[in-house]
Order: structure tokens, then C-alpha cells, then sequence
């Protein structure tokens, strides 16, 4: 530990790092929707059509002209003949004149001539005729197309990690291929002489190279793609051969071993004369002889040798360099539970456990309208979820609510 | 949603099901340690060697017989001859008689005949002979073989998620393959007159199937394989191949849509005949018209049609089923932050972000110990991490701190 001439804080490390680095980002690539799980977008999604895509009843009942329905009531029906049936999933290919009426699903198209859906609750069915209990306004019971969603509309904003709900409504937007970052690729060498590959049987002096698997598996850890580059032997020829063999492979490389200031420790000397060192010696414990360089626009993370305080550094400083290659900070976690004020109440039933689809801003959440019209809406607009148990009656103005994220809370970068 | 005769809270749904169901546990698998990360251990790991493996200096200095140093003092310097050197990664063949010493780095193993070592700062080096200025003790400056883990030791126990410190130290003890619990198989179908598959040019009339990739993607951020079934129309009969399809293919399966109690809700009929429907219609909103089935021991889960109530009901039950296909309960996860008391004063430096390993346990925290022999013992042991700033200096005593958790909290089923 002897000979660093300075070491940095955690912070002032990563500031300094990031102001000289000048890191390459990693490019984009075109994914087909079903393995766009967790990946980050690169650009906005904008709808190609209306969600709705076609006017639709939102209830069981007769689709009719409104007008024809003016006046109805329990004491005063209104007779009207019963041309067709729709079916959710069929297409209604006749039109409905004055007088008449189509017995419609939840779901299915309006016929042409139609602009409104007397409820099944409200009409009477004598088979030939339908009568109709209730007076219905225009455009009553039915989900006009668009209303939801207008094509052109941006759906999801590009730095968006996507998550299921956004595969869904991609999915429903037609949405069959997205482009997203690519995901790092980070390769990763051990150094030390003393060291074999992983076997049964350790010769006497040998200790078996298991910084690299570990990496290998905090790598997975992150979101990113593992290249184990083996071992290098404590000479600098070897060293430099494979941190180039991995600068060619992949978008970042990490060393464990040989990143003091020994006299065999020539990881240092090597990178330095591949690039730029920028830290090197941190004030953290374990940790302390921990390196940030740069060598072509990629980041180089040299770590300790000893295993634990390799792990913690690079848990330390990797997600953090990994943001910056991916051009997106993740501000909180999905799936982290936040302290929130209810900006409006939250309402819920006794007895029933209600999920409160929210928007999370600065401390407050809003309850999103989460019916009828606005699925697609609210599903891109949530980000939390308040959870009112079944004892609870509702969330009131002001209240204190615990919000489970149901996304990152991200900034581009 | 009418129709339901009684509709059970969630929590009383869980338990019913998991007395009534009976789910057939997964069963094991082996996979080489590269591809362990985040697997479930089905059986204990045994350590099949000492670490170390051999009795190693833990300073760079001279390997003597402790019998010849003492006595020694800056004052009365004893003269020793240097009979050879070992490096690390080098194997000591040779035997050090009375009077002589041998140059040994840090982790090179000890030469037969000596049993302790004199830290390079208190020798003086002439050549031939070298001055030790200070006595040792036997076993001084020893790395003991086995006396960080004995051969024979549970060193991981069933039922671990493996975490890339586990990977490190699976290497270590020259583990190659674990055997693994099976990675749970989720088959998916959706049903509808209305669907069709994703599409870029939709007719009037239908809808894009985005249940089934937005599901697809729920089950693999919980650690699942999702199996599309695609889609199936409201006939019983075709309902009925799908899900027989699903239970051949896969460990358990996913339905959504058809799963109310309407005219064409024909799902939990073929369920109930081929199988055991234990909860239909939960108190929960949205999600109410939820199913909890058992089909020959593989769970079947009903989800309602409407996407953002599928994928809350999903995220209700099926974790908590996977974790019994798996035999494992997650009490708390990784990097979940609690607080805790410290038990004993956990020391740092001022200046330094250190990071002090705890074992967490019952709202306590304990520091280990972490440098010479116990190095894997602590990996093995802590499952947290107390982070202590820089500006602050230890914690005390009972004082409260956050710790981090370093891998899940689990118990067997």
C-alpha cells in the first residue's frame, strides 16, 4: 500500500475520471420486440396508430343512433328492430338506420351509423325488437379511436429502460422491433504468477484464478456480457498483449492484480503507456489500490488483487462507468420503495386490496385514472404503484403513502 | 366480475393454494460454476481441499527456524545463510537446515524446515547472509494450511442464490460444477376471438396479443424461461390442447383472458376439469377474476384479460409460486438497505470510505474479521456491508446503521 503519492476519495475520483475521460458511448442496434426485455432505448417509440384503432363498445348492450334513444325510460321504452350482432373480434360490415338497433360485445367495432351503446342492463330483449329503457348521448359507452392514443404520439422516451408493461404496450402498438443500446461487453484479465485456471487438483504455490469468474459473474450482475481474457503472467509484454486483445473484444476491460505500486506490478506502467491513467490509489478500504484509466475512448478498471476488495470496487465504480457508456443515469431503482405525499386522494374498498397506479415526482404521487379510456395512458405514464390494503379505505389528501417504483427513474445522460 | 361467488383476500388465496395444491418441487440439474451466477444450490459444498492449501508467508521476509532467532535484537543481530528464494506461484523443493534462512515473498509457500518468517524490515541483507534483527515464534508470519477453510467444511448450503463472491469462492476450493435447481419454465397462452399476433397493420375488430409478450417478459425478470403458447380462441376445446400443451413443455402455466365468469369465459371450466381450480376471484383491483389451479402438481395461473390487471396479478402470486417450485423462500433481497444495530464497535479511518462486511441477523450487526487467514470465511460468512463515509470515524456500539445486503435472505421450504 506503500508509494501511492495520492489517493482519492470515492467522489472526487469519479468526478475527475469523468471530466477527462471523454468515454465513447456505445452504439445501437435493432432488437426484435420479445428480446427487448430490460434494454435501453435509443430512441423515441412514436405510435404508428390509434389506440383505439376503430370506435368500440365498452360495454355488453345495443349499439343505436343516440337520438333515437331521446326520451327512453323504464316507464316510457323505446322499440327499436334488431338488425345484426358483433361479436368482439368481428368486423360489423352493415350500417344501422334510424329505428334500428345491433346487439353489441364489449370490444367489438360500431357498425356504421351508430354513435352510442344502450347497457344490456337497460333494454329489454323481445327478439325481433329490443326495447330501450334508458335515453343515451352521443358517444356514450364507446371507446372512440384515439382516445387512448393518437398516432404520432410519443409512447416511450428514448433512455427508457423497457419493462414489461412497455413491452406490452408496444406490443399493442404494433410495435415489432426497437433500437436499443447495445449492451457493454467488458473484458476481464487476471494477473499474478502464482495463478492457474480453475482445477481439482492446486499444485503446491499455486492459488487458482478465481477474480476472473467472479467478475465474470458481477459483470452478469449489471446487465452486461462477460469476455474472460485468463491469466497474464507478472510480465508487462503479456499484460499489455492481452488488455489489447481485450480493448479489440469489447467496450471496457478490468484487471485484477498487479495494480499497486510493487515492483511486480506492471499493470500501471503497461496502461499508462497504452492511455491515460487518470486515478490511481482510492481512499476506500478495501479498495485502495484501484485505477481508472482510459485507453481509446474505453474505460480500463484496475483492481486489487485480493478478491473481496476487487468485488467491492468494482461494484464501487463499474455501474457508474457502465451508465455512461449506456448514456443514461439510473436515479432510483425499480422496485425501491419511496416515502410520497398523496397529491390528490387515492381511493379503494374495504376489504379488497387496491393497486393505485401513480405518478412519483419530487416526493408527491398522483393516482392516474386507470379505467375506460386511458389503459394504454396510464400504463406508460405510472411509474409507482401505492398499494392500499384491505383494512385501509383510501389514501387521503396529504397522506404519507409508501410507492414501489415500476420503473428506473432515469436522466439521459 | 359479477358471478364470483366469493372472492378471497390475497393473502388467504396464497394459503389456501399452497395447502391445497401440492406442487411438485423442480428438480436438479448440474452446471459448470461459469454459469452459476444466480443459480439456486440444491445441495451443500463441501471444501475438497484446505485453504490455503499449503502453509504460506503472509509478508515479504526470510523463511528460519523460529529456534534460531531468538534471542536476536538490533542490538545482537543473528547471522543466517541464505540458502535460496522462493517467488509466489513457485514451489519450494528444497529444506532449510540450522543456520540458514530463505528470501520468501508474500503467499510463497514455506520451505520444508522452516516454520516461521522474519518481515523483510527486520533483516539486513549481506548477500550470502542475511541479519535478522528481530526473534520470531513458531508459525509467525505463517499462513497456516487450512486454517482459513478445512477440507471436509460446508462452505455454502443449499438453498443459496449463488452470488458472484460464492462464484469466487467455488474457484477457490476448485469447484467446477454445482448441481443447481432447475430454472423454473413458464408456459404463457392467451385467449380471445379478438387477438391476433403482433402485426404492423391491424384490422378493424381486433387486437394485438400483447398479453402474451408482456407476460413473457414478467416471467423472465423474476429469473423464469417464458414459453409462448400463443393464442387460443374462446373454445373450450382448444383451450383445453393449449394447456395440455403448456403442462408437457413447461413447469407450470400462465392463462390470461377467458378467466371471469361471463358466457364465453371457458377457462376456468377446462381448468376445473382437468384439474384442481382452488381460488377463483380474488379481492384484489384491478385483477379480481384471478385463478389459482393445480393441473398433475404443475400450478396454473388464471390472470385476468385486461393487461395492467394480468401483470399485477402476475406479480402477486407467481413469484411466490416460483419460490416454491425452487424450495426456497426469499426473506429479504440482495441490496435491500435495513437498519441495524451494531453489536460491536466497527472501527474505520478518517478519510476513508471503508467498507466493513457484517453478518446481519435479527436487526444486529456484527463486524468480521477480514485480513490474514479468514479472508474466505469472511466472504462466506457476511452477508451485508456497512458503508462508513469518510467523514466519520467507526461506528459505536448500538449504534443504528444501514446495511446493505450483500446476497438474499433465504429460507428452505
Amino acid at each position: 500500500m506503500r508509494g501511492f503519492k495520492e489517493r482519492m476519495r470515492v467522489d472526487d475520483a469519479l468526478k475527475l475520471y469523468f471530466e477527462k475521460a471523454n468515454l465513447k458511448r456505445l452504439g445501437s442496434e435493432k432488437v426484435d420486440l420479445l428480446n427487448a426485455y430490460n434494454r435501453v432505448l435509443s430512441q423515441d417509440i412514436v405510435a404508428k396508430y390509434d389506440v383505439p384503432h376503430f370506435d368500440r363498445s365498452a360495454v355488453d348492450g345495443y349499439a343505436v343512433k343516440a337520438e333515437n334513444t331521446f326520451g327512453a325510460s323504464t316507464t316510457n321504452p323505446i322499440l327499436l328492430r334488431v338488425v345484426g350482432s358483433v361479436e368482439i373480434g368481428e368486423k360489423a360490415d352493415f350500417e344501422i338506420k334510424d329505428g334500428e338497433a345491433v346487439k353489441i360485445a364489449t370490444g367489438a367495432p360500431i357498425p356504421k351509423g351508430a354513435n352510442a351503446v344502450v347497457m344490456l342492463e337497460y333494454t329489454n330483449d323481445l327478439g325481433e325488437y329490443v326495447e330501450i329503457l334508458n335515453a343515451v348521448s352521443p358517444f356514450k359507452n364507446v371507446s372512440r379511436r384515439g382516445e387512448d392514443v393518437k398516432a404520432g404520439e410519443v409512447v416511450i422516451s428514448k433512455g427508457e429502460i423497457l419493462q414489461p408493461q412497455d413491452i406490452g404496450i408496444l406490443a399493442s402498438l404494433g410495435v415489432r422491433e426497437v433500437e436499443v443500446v447495445k449492451i457493454p461487453k467488458i473484458a476481464v484479465l487476471t494477473t499474478g504468477n502464482e495463478l492457474v485456471e480453475l482445477c481439482e487438483e492446486l499444485e503446491v504455490g499455486k492459488i487458482v484464478n478465481s477474480n476472473s469468474p467472479m467478475i465474470c459473474a458481477a459483470i452478469k450482475e449489471i446487465g452486461c456480457i462477460p469476455i474472460p481474457l485468463g491469466i497474464a503472467k507478472d510480465h508487462p509484454k503479456e499484460i499489455k498483449s492481452k488488455i489489447e486483445e481485450g480493448l479489440r473484444v469489447a467496450d471496457a476491460v478490468v484487471i485484477t492484480g498487479g495494480t499497486s505500486v510493487g515492483e511486480k506490478d506492471y499493470v500501471s506502467v503497461v496502461v499508462k503507456n497504452l492511455g491515460n491513467l487518470i486515478v490511481h490509489g482510492v481512499s476506500m478500504k478495501p479498495g485502495m489500490p484501484t485505477g481508472l484509466a482510459v485507453i481509446n475512448g474505453k474505460p480500463v478498471l484496475l483492481l486489487p488483487g485480493f478478491p473481496m476488495a476487487a468485488l467491492l470496487a468494482f461494484y464501487t465504480f463499474m455501474p457508474k462507468i457502465v451508465e455512461r457508456l449506456l448514456g443514461i443515469k439510473i436515479l432510483k431503482k425499480k422496485g425501491e420503495i419511496i416515502k410520497a405525499i398523496a397529491k390528490r386522494r387515492i381511493p379503494s374498498s374495504s376489504g379488497i386490496r387496491t393497486f393505485a397506479r401513480v405518478i412519483y415526482k419530487n416526493g408527491f404521487v398522483e393516482p392516474l385514472r386507470t379505467s375506460g379510456s386511458g389503459i394504454i395512458t396510464s400504463m406508460i405514464k405510472a411509474n409507482g404503484l401505492v398499494v392500499i390494503e384491505e383494512d385501509k379505505e383510501g389514501i387521503e389528501e396529504g397522506e404519507e403513502v409508501d410507492v414501489t417504483l415500476t420503473r428506473h427513474l432515469i436522466k439521459l445522460l
